[in-house]
C-alpha cells in the first residue's frame, strides 16, 4: 500500500463507513439484530491513524410517538463519525413505535446508557412528545446526562422535552415553527435559525432540519473536510420540488390552517411550561 | 362545527397526520409494537370527505444492510398521505438491521404483502445491496409486484436492485452518484437529475434525495396544495451548512477519494449487471 497523506487517510477511513463499519454498535444492538455487516473494502492501516478517528459517545433518545425522521436524519450524519459509539436509548429494550412508520429496536436503556457522553439528541413528535414532557424517567435521564454531556440537543419539538427538563433556561434555541415562540415559556430565547448553537445546547427546527443539524455537528466535531465527505457520501445537495417549508414560503392559508389544527397540541405543550403551571 | 371549504378540509385532515393518525398501519405492525397513538385533535367530519382521502398502498422494502435514511425520508412524506396504507416489507417479520443504526420491525412479509400496490420503494446500501441484488426472494417479489404496481421506485443504490430485477431496462433513471453511470449496464439511461420520473418508474439520487423523491411523489399523487402542506409540516426548507453534496460541489480531492474507496463496491455491483455476466 503506498503512503497516504492525512487527507487521504481521513477519506479512506470515512469511505469505509459507507459500508457500515464505522460507528461501533453497543452489545445490546448486536444482540437484537445480529452482527454488523462486513466491511466493503480493506480498512487495514487506516483505523490506527488518530486523525481520522474520534471517540465520541452519541446518544439518540427514543420514546413512544417520536418522529422517525427526527432521529434518522441526524443518525445518518453522526453515524458516519469514525470511531464514535452511537446508542439508541429508551426506557426499555422493547421496540419503540414512532408516530408513523416502523418500530425501532433500542440498543440501550436509560439505566445502562453511559454517563459521560458527547451528545444527547432528543427527537420531537406530537402526542408522544406531550407524554415525554411528563415522563419522569426520561426527564431524569436528560437532567442527569446534562451534568456531563458536551452538548444536550434536540430536533423539532424535542426542544419542548429539553424545556420540560429545565435544560433550556437562559439558552437561545429553536424548534418546529408551530411551537417555536412557546420556548420562551421554558426560559429560552426563541430563534428562527434552522440550527442554533448556544454554548452546550444545539437545537434544530422541524423534522427535516435534523439533516442540517447533524451535518453542522459533524462539522463542529471533525472539521469541514470530514463534514464535506459526509455530505458527498449522503449526496446532501437538497433540491425540493417547490418551496413551502416555512410559514414564510408556504401559502398563507396553508400556514394558517396547520397552525389552527395544531393549536390543541401547542396548548397542551404550553400548559406544561413552568409559566403555565404557576 | 362550522362548514369548511375543500381546501380547509384537506388541510384539517392533513394536520391530523402530525398527530400520527393518518397512515393506516398493518395488523402485523400493530401487533409488534402496540396500538397507534391516539389522535391529537378532533378529526370528526373530516375523514369522510373524499377529496382529502386516498387509498394508496405503499410498500417500503427493507433488507439487511439497507440505509435507514433511504426509507425514513420517503416514509415521512408518504406517511402523511391521508388514507394510504403503508407497509414495511421484508422476507420475514424479524427486525432488519440497516447498514448503520437501529434495527426496524417490518410490518409484513414479501409473501403476505398485497399484490396490487400503488408504489414500491427499494432503498440502497452497499454490501447489503450487493446481497439484495442476488436475493431471489427479493427479486421475485419485485418482479411480481411490478406487474400490477403503478410505480416501481428506488432511492440511492436501490436502483441497482431494480436493475438486477430487470426492471430498469429501457428506462431513464438515477442513483447514488458513485454508481449512476453503471445503470447503463442494466439497460437504463442514467440521468443526473435528483429525482427521475419515467413512465412507471421513479428513481432518486443518493440517500438524502429520498426527501425530494418522497415530496415529489406526494405532489404527483395528491397535487401541489397537499404537498405544500406536507412540506410545511416537515419544515422542508433545507439549509445545508455548506455545499459539498455532489461531485460538482465537493472539493475534487474528496470526490476522487470517495470514488476510489467505493471502487470495490462499484465493481461488485457492475459484475452483477447482465452485461457483466455475459
Amino acid at each position: 500500500m503506498p503512503p497516504i497523506d492525512r487527507r487521504s487517510a481521513l477519506l479512506l477511513a470515512l469511505a469505509g463507513s459507507f459500508a457500515a463499519t464505522v460507528a461501533k454498535v453497543s452489545a445490546a444492538e448486536e444482540t437484537a439484530a445480529g452482527p454488523a455487516q462486513p466491511a466493503g473494502h480493506d480498512m487495514s492501516g487506516v483505523e490506527a491513524l488518530p486523525h481520522a478517528q474520534g471517540d465520541e459517545t452519541i446518544v439518540l433518545v427514543v420514546y413512544p410517538g417520536f418522529t422517525l425522521l427526527d432521529i434518522a436524519g441526524p443518525h445518518y450524519m453522526l453515524g458516519n463519525l469514525l470511531g464514535a459509539t452511537v446508542h439508541i436509548a429508551a426506557e426499555t429494550l422493547d421496540p419503540v413505535k414512532p408516530d408513523m412508520g416502523p418500530a425501532i429496536v433500542p440498543s440501550t436503556t436509560f439505566a445502562d446508557c453511559p454517563t459521560g457522553v458527547t451528545l444527547v439528541v432528543v427527537p420531537g413528535g406530537t402526542n408522544g412528545t406531550i407524554a415525554a414532557m411528563q415522563d419522569q424517567a426520561l426527564l431524569g435521564f436528560l437532567t442527569d446526562r446534562a451534568r456531563h454531556a458536551r452538548w444536550m440537543t434536540s430536533v423539532c419539538t424535542g426542544a419542548l422535552v429539553l424545556g420540560a427538563a429545565g435544560l433550556l433556561q437562559g439558552y437561545r434555541a429553536t424548534s418546529h415553527w408551530v411551537v417555536r415562540d412557546l420556548l420562551a415559556r421554558f426560559g429560552a430565547t426563541p430563534s428562527d435559525q434552522r440550527v442554533v448553537f448556544d454554548r452546550n445546547r444545539i437545537t434544530g427546527g422541524g423534522v427535516t432540519a435534523g439533516l442540517d443539524f447533524g451535518l453542522a455537528i459533524v462539522d463542529a466535531l471533525r472539521g469541514r473536510e470530514y463534514a464535506e465527505a459526509v455530505a458527498l457520501l449522503g449526496e446532501y445537495e437538497p433540491a425540493p420540488p417547490f418551496h413551502a417549508g416555512t410559514p414564510q414560503s408556504a401559502p398563507p392559508n396553508t400556514t394558517a390552517m396547520l397552525r389552527g389544527m395544531l393549536a390543541g397540541f401547542v396548548g397542551k405543550a404550553g400548559a406544561l411550561a413552568p409559566e403555565g403551571r404557576h
